[in-house]
């Protein structure tokens, strides 16, 4: 489901009381290539597309990140909500008048109606709109990123990294499927259980991956090794919300992510590399957890905590060598209009 | 109100939405003194009283903890009800036929309406029980302590520490207010705050008194000085529930007790003397409210963290001097049939 929007007003049931949690995982798949050759298939053209994605959520996270690694901002513009949902809808609240300034829509829930008009799964951010129809294209947020850096090469920035490297695509994989279903997903399997024995089990399996994670990283500045790929992207997200949100909201909390040190280390490393932390909203994202999730923070109070000023202190990882972008260089300064609204200094 | 049942089933309400949370502090004030001189003055007499006192509630926890420094085992035997309360009152379902063995009963409530039948305010532990009548005659927590190390000296072991040295009593009363109200009821200000004015108060308030601690421990073996005192009880059954509680449930988050390197030596150092750590049950911490406070964790999901192996690694504290008995002694083995159910190793 990734970031879906509920029926209760700000906020909204995600558990399941007795039940594990089950994602949601039918999205609206077409694709948008460079070459189509089905129905389901939308051809790249640079400016006919809008990203929507809403800061705080980690789905859409990585979307922000990969169009920026990668220098799609000419070619694909991005529309941002704000972090907490309405009734049924990820809303527009921060744009003037409370309106995506190129869709013209309030909720993001009028594109998805736009394509089906009776659309009734999860309104989830990412999602990509045809800018002259106001429809959907696909909210699929694992194809997304991954058809940025294989269907859209020709609109790249120069310099762009390679973050799907070829000659190890089946590692890759491998590397990033555990990392879906055992980190990305595996936070809220613990903090949606909706019993003990469903948490405990969710528990268990969540630190049993990143336990092989840290022991992974110890020795690696990258997860597949010297550069930066999607894997890293993906596992990013998740570490960068744990300490403010999974550890405490989702019971996620055999340690904070600043107790284990390679983790720690490479999360800080990332954060410190241009198109990751300059992605990072952590009010926004406090905001989006603390407020939506009415069924597991009933009062809607935010934690001031944690302490986030250790995100730029020293990581000390580039002992470990490496080439963050490899042959490739790092993206320039993110674009105006589009930088956090809160940033950490 | 200390830990007070509630009219929630399995669990309460102790928040008010929009509101700033305040602490009932209408105790049954009776005292039990060495020489009484007043209708609410019971005498000191060795097995005519019961103290019930629940392991899972700090302020029940500090009067277990002076019982056992002090040797008043033999005085004052002890009843311990389970760590979830059940419709109006603590209950004694650790004990075999869910009937604490010397009062006879199920809840302690009964023994609130032996003394006042048309009693309305909370059932709170610690409380004491004269046992021929079944009767409260005290949960006055603060003066119950007190009264342990001023008035039953008689009947204290040989070797009990000084726990309210005479000559600095004042500095002394003044420390322990402060860390009740800034800390020990800290911590519940900011968990039971009803809006997030309200909360981001109470963690200004709870860090600042932190701070001040986390400074104050720096130089000093304990709170004041060379050896234990009450205030060193009142502080430990706060922290020894920081990280495992109030930093997630209460979101008392900026960081966690591990991360103050004073306060966490403290706690370890007082968790590794004979007298404190002995008396903790985390197990029981847990469930309690987790379980209890529905209106917080509306699941009753309990977390299984935090790690806590780290409470019995060297604290290196003893480098700061000091006599933690002074003239005294530790206490002996804590007695049969009052071991802690759940030990950390």
């Amino acid at each position: 489901m990734t970031h879906e929007a509920t029926e209760h007003g700000k906020g909204g049931v995600y558990s399941s009381k007795g039940k594990e949690f089950t994602r949601d995982t039918r999205y609206i798949n077409d694709r948008i290539v460079a070459h189509p050759t089905a129905p389901d298939e939308w051809p790249v053209e640079p400016g006919r597309y809008r990203l929507i994605a809403a800061r705080a959520c980690p789905w859409a996270n990585r979307s922000l990140i990969v169009r920026r690694l990668l220098g799609l901002e000419d070619a694909l513009s991005v529309g941002m909500p704000e972090p907490t949902h309405d009734a049924d809808s990820w809303t527009f609240g921060l744009d003037p008048g409370g309106v995506d300034p190129v869709l013209g829509i309030h909720k993001l829930k009028d594109a998805f109606l736009a394509r089906f008009p009776d659309y009734s799964r999860g309104i989830t951010v990412p999602a990509i709109v045809e800018v002259s129809s106001g429809k959907v294209v696909t909210n699929d947020f694992a194809q997304i990123t991954e058809d940025f850096a294989t269907q859209w090469t020709a609109f790249q920035r120069e310099g762009a990294p390679d973050l799907w490297p070829a000659e190890r695509l089946d590692e890759l994989r491998e590397v990033m499927q555990r990392i879906y279903t055992e980190v990305n997903n595996g936070v809220y399997r613990c903090g949606f259980a909706g019993s003990q024995d469903a948490y405990d089990a969710a528990y268990e399996r969540l630190w049993t991956a990143l336990d092989w994670l840290e022991q992974r990283l110890t020795d690696r500045r990258y997860l597949m090794g010297e550069s930066i790929t999607e894997a890293d992207v993906r596992l990013f997200t998740t570490l960068v919300r744990f300490d403010p949100v999974y550890h405490g909201h989702f019971k996620c909390n055999r340690n904070k992510l600043t107790e284990m040190p390679a983790l720690w280390g490479y999360a800080r490393d990332l954060y410190q590399t241009p198109g990751f932390g300059d992605t990072v909203d952590f009010v926004q994202i406090k905001q989006h957890y603390y407020i939506v999730h009415t069924d597991l923070n009933p009062l809607g109070i935010v934690p001031d905590g944690p302490d986030l000023s250790g995100w730029l202190t020293p990581h000390g990882r580039e002992a470990l060598g490496g080439r963050p972008f490899g042959d490739g260089t790092p993206p320039g300064p993110v674009r105006a209009g589009e930088e956090v609204p809160n940033p950490l200094v």
